[in-house]
């Protein structure tokens, strides 16, 4: 999407033909860095140190990681090297192995020498499914934005919370929850977003709010306390969230406090949207709130808070005291039974076993 | 409460038997610092800059500020002089007006040569009288605690949610969200509290934390996002919080983000109780959410954080791009059909103008 004038992706070969340019995460919102790898291991410090993330995103700079590797040694040796060193910089991410199979399944039926060439070819493929992905999510979300626009005065916008980032920048463009807006945004429907600030990593005050500023689509940052207020006062028209994990009976598990957003949506009659690829639903579970492990992260992420201070620099300041331990569950599952719809690419799923077999009789 | 070993109230008279005593909470909870308020220019700043703050215990400086005026000039002008000083300080503080309008009726009727003394004899009455009443309304909680105590295993704690600090800080002592839970500490009763940091201001961060610390209170500081997943997963036994103003009908106004609170708890089937002085029931309103006019605070308490930095000095940082704006409405309203009980001094009401009626008959 737009970064003031400009269109960027979040990941993109240069002209070089071998190396590939990221977005350098971790400054925003503050700074916009863009940053060369050009090696395996440049590639490998860019995933491990989180200067860029999101599931989708990480598939695709491994899959353009392979092909750096390839470039250098196509053997067969050092694909399974290159495999292992990619892997293990976030081994618990699905996308990520996903993303290193697909690459070595792939190249193993290509002889060394054309194994670089078909490699960035591959890598390309699978950054462009990915935004094709997120376009069709975007054009079956326009749709439940366009019916509520309808419903509207002129030129009165269509109000959308969000939680977390679920934005461009954890994918290659357009985002899943952020996609229906953007293409809210081309077609020239008046939208207004609420953005959480996604406490404790602040995703949506430091991501989303970044992203919609850059863009040009209106926004307002709140604390993530706010938006059941909003929702009571008839501010909020829509929620639209991401998901890390949707199971079979439609239960989501995305970032915590998204459970709570979602009962507000419900107690105030707001329609509360889930948008997902596909490949994130997990056919093998089906009760998220009882089998779904919640990660558990390190505490320092509610105790320190991250942002830039009076002289310019990024710095980190202590919220709580000494001696005060603090609890940092990752994510909440928010039950199907308050989901309005899973907006797919295929279409917008009802969130139950049977609207998602629907959806997806390939499954059932 | 206890700060380590001692004892301390929020505010006292030193052995002067002029000058009083605060806690200067600007620093909490990086720093514990006391400061003489001398003068009435000392309280007007105390009050206005907030070193202290929360309804009862602006009341109590502010009768203690009379009695430091009365104890230079005790003519019936000085009296208006100091009333009008001490109400601009923070014109909307309905317990600030109480207590001046309370002692300057009380000193009229004293000869001017007796004023001083009976000013200070009556500051420390209301002084007193609000720790009675936070007594009352623990010793109501704790039988609630006490009945979730004995269907635990033995030695298996209480768990206890509360959102911003309606904590001794708030109050001269014991607080009101949280005179049950030291009552129960009091009584040997295993109790552990999840502390919602309370974006954005984090007065459960800074505040509430650092009150359950200093008196030894075991503890878990948690993100505002966190408690429906504790809940959903049986980790939260009962919510105890605070609140500004309640209605005839037993709605509640208190800090941004109780009403999620409130949703998950009933969503869980966790009681959800909130503690409450009668004095904050407002009998003019019934319907909180219609009625109650919601301050919108500053946006820079959402877009800017403050803590310690990493050189030891109290520092903000801004989490959010430069050109984002953020909306900070600082309540919202839970209403009455989400809460369990009212605990008030007399007794735990039900939420309902009929619950109410009946625990205070004289008001209807």
């Amino acid at each position: 999407m737009k970064v003031g004038d400009r269109h960027y992706r979040t990941i993109w070969m240069n002209e070089d033909g071998r190396s590939i340019d990221v977005i350098d995460q971790r400054w925003l919102p503050h700074e916009f860095r863009v940053v060369t790898l050009k090696t395996v291991d440049d590639v490998a410090t860019a995933i491990r140190d989180m200067w860029i993330r999101g599931a989708p995103l990480i598939g695709v700079t491994a899959a353009y990681g392979v092909a750096i590797a390839m470039n250098e040694d196509a053997s067969d040796a050092a694909l399974d090297q290159v495999w292992e060193k990619l892997h293990e910089t976030r081994p618990t991410a699905i996308n990520l192995r996903w993303a290193l199979d697909a690459m070595r399944a792939h190249l193993k039926a290509y002889p060394e020498s054309e194994r670089a060439e078909a490699a960035y070819a591959r890598a390309h493929e699978i950054a462009d499914e990915d935004v094709e992905l997120n376009r069709s999510i975007g054009a079956n979300g326009l749709e439940l934005i366009r019916r509520i626009a309808a419903g509207k005065k002129p030129g009165e916008p269509v109000n959308i919370l969000t939680h977390c980032n679920a934005g461009w920048l954890a994918t290659v463009d357009y985002g899943t929850a952020t996609a229906p807006i953007y293409m809210a945004v081309e077609e020239g429907i008046p939208v207004h977003v609420y953005v959480d600030e996604t406490r404790p990593r602040n995703q949506g005050a430091q991501l989303t709010a970044w992203e919609m500023n850059g863009h040009g689509v209106p926004h307002t940052l709140i604390v993530d306390n706010a938006g059941g207020h909003l929702m009571q006062h008839g501010q909020v028209d829509m929620v639209i969230v991401g998901t890390d994990r949707t199971t079979a009976n439609g239960d989501v598990c995305n970032k915590i406090g998204t459970y709570l957003k979602a009962l507000a949506a419900r107690d105030n009659d707001v329609p509360f949207y889930v948008a997902l690829p596909s490949p994130t639903i997990d056919w093998t579970v089906k009760d998220g709130v009882k089998e779904i492990p919640i990660e558990e992260r390190n505490s320092d992420e509610v105790t320190f808070v991250q942002g830039r201070a009076a002289d310019g620099s990024i710095a980190m300041v202590r919220i709580s005291p000494q001696g005060s331990p603090a609890a940092n569950p990752a994510f909440d599952v928010t039950p199907a039974r308050l989901i309005t719809g899973l907006i797919t690419e295929r279409g917008v799923a009802q969130a139950s076993p049977d609207g998602l077999k629907a959806m997806f009789p390939e499954r059932s």
